[in-house]
């Protein structure tokens, strides 16, 4: 495994904050990251979260808005997050803020120019995670995973392929349809082309109705005045399919609230112990 | 007073966080500024906290950063912030960080070419204060100070200044002995000139000495591994100054920590909780 380069470490909460990069054989990109250890974690081995952010972020916006480590130095979590893509020069990159660098949707993308950097889902699950687990002793027998929009739809898509990987689920305000909204039209037609088998294999609402078996309870914050829940979210989809497969879902629809961190902060000690009821 | 224009407004742990900014007839410019309302908030007059931020911060960086707002919903505390220094083109600036905009030092600057618009004390103590008040429902009759840096320096000297105004006063890593720190100096000599009668009257240190009676117990956080420590800090001056005068002060150092906005958020809730017991 390539040598990561540690570019900060703050103590929060009693426990420590880290910036790291590291050179990714999956992507071939310099990769950022930011992990908190746990107050305790000094003998390694913690449960561990990795959070997936949604489009425009990279590996800090979660660190400094989420407000997440006060709670995860109580139930002693890690909290590990990974950049949203491959980025730099030579990495395909577009104007648009949805696709390209700050948006690479977890998936491999097969289509030029995009399909030489861009194996975000391989990443996360691969590389990152066995960094993560060997590296800074996240425990990766007692794995979550979460994430917000673009990053929901990487949580619940990447958690429920990958159910040996991951043993807790939740996600605030995700793109559950991403073949059924302009986002993920978008960014599917860019990076899989028009094959709408391939498209399938990155949707939630397809990958759940495809389960032979239930994950445990999943977790979904959506706010009732986010300006994307109808046309681009459309968590109804994702009730539905959970319902047909017999997929324990709880939907919370939060009256008031929108698409921000200030949001996700209202909410994210639930998901926590969401989280640490699971795996803990 | 002037109209108050909402930039943004929104739900944030029950209650609602606004952006706004209105045309400062202290400052004679358009100053921002961010208040939190607590969930209960609706029926008006909440205890109220203002905090001040440190050096190259806005209304911002404190709402964002410091994971305030849970505790303060909890507590029934409104939490407002003003930016920390007139901003805008035809106003005085230095290319510097710790000079003109971003840096107002929570003074009237007497000196030429700040003395137009930088009078920061006059704006919080005065007219922000009031706007609060009357604007949002804060109750004025307890009233809250604290900040960071810059702004614990603001929140000392002018909580110490103003006792009939604030009633509780907490900082992190505040800049006490502004006359005696390479930053202070710097800003004093600046927007004061040379005259040392005017940098005391700004002078933590110096305000605290001088003082007929003791405020309330006043609670301090200072990280140790903060680079700024004993260069700029000094937070033994200030225990020393406080010691003498008979002035209650708890002064925490805050082994592992540092200047940043993490330490901050690591005891945001103490200091919460140490302004609802003075003032709620």
């Amino acid at each position: 495994m390539a040598e990561i380069e540690i570019r900060s470490r703050q103590k929060c909460f009693g426990g420590w904050l880290t910036y790291a990069r590291h050179e990714s054989a999956t992507t071939g990109t310099a990769m950022g990251l930011s992990v908190f250890e746990p107050p305790d974690h000094s003998d390694g081995d913690s449960p561990l979260v990795t959070w997936l952010s949604g489009l425009t972020c990279t590996e800090e916006n979660f660190t400094t808005k989420a407000g997440a480590y006060g709670t995860a130095a109580e139930l002693g979590l890690m909290v590990a997050a990974p950049d949203t893509s491959p980025r730099g020069e030579g990495v395909a990159d577009d104007e648009a803020y949805d696709l390209g660098q700050g948006a690479g949707f977890y998936l491999t993308a097969t289509r030029e120019p995009w399909a030489e950097h861009y194996k975000m889902d391989a990443y996360v699950t691969g590389e990152f995670r066995d960094m993560i687990g060997a590296e800074f002793g996240g425990d990766l027998a007692r794995h979550g995973l979460f994430g917000h929009s673009m990053g929901g739809h990487g949580a619940l898509s990447l958690g429920l392929k990958n159910p040996d990987s991951y043993r807790s689920l939740s996600a605030f305000s995700p793109i559950v349809a991403p073949m059924h909204c302009p986002w993920g039209r978008k960014a599917f037609s860019a990076y899989l082309g028009e094959d709408r088998e391939a498209w399938k294999t990155y949707d939630s609402c397809e990958i759940v109705s495809g389960r032979k078996k239930p994950a445990p309870e999943i977790l979904i914050d959506v706010g009732l005045d986010d300006p994307f829940l109808h046309e681009q979210l459309m968590p109804e989809r994702f009730e539905a399919a959970c319902e047909a497969a017999g997929q324990p879902l709880v939907l919370r629809r939060q009256q008031g609230y929108d698409h921000s961190y200030f949001f996700i902060a209202s909410f994210i000690a639930d998901h926590l112990r969401h989280h640490a009821r699971q795996i803990v």
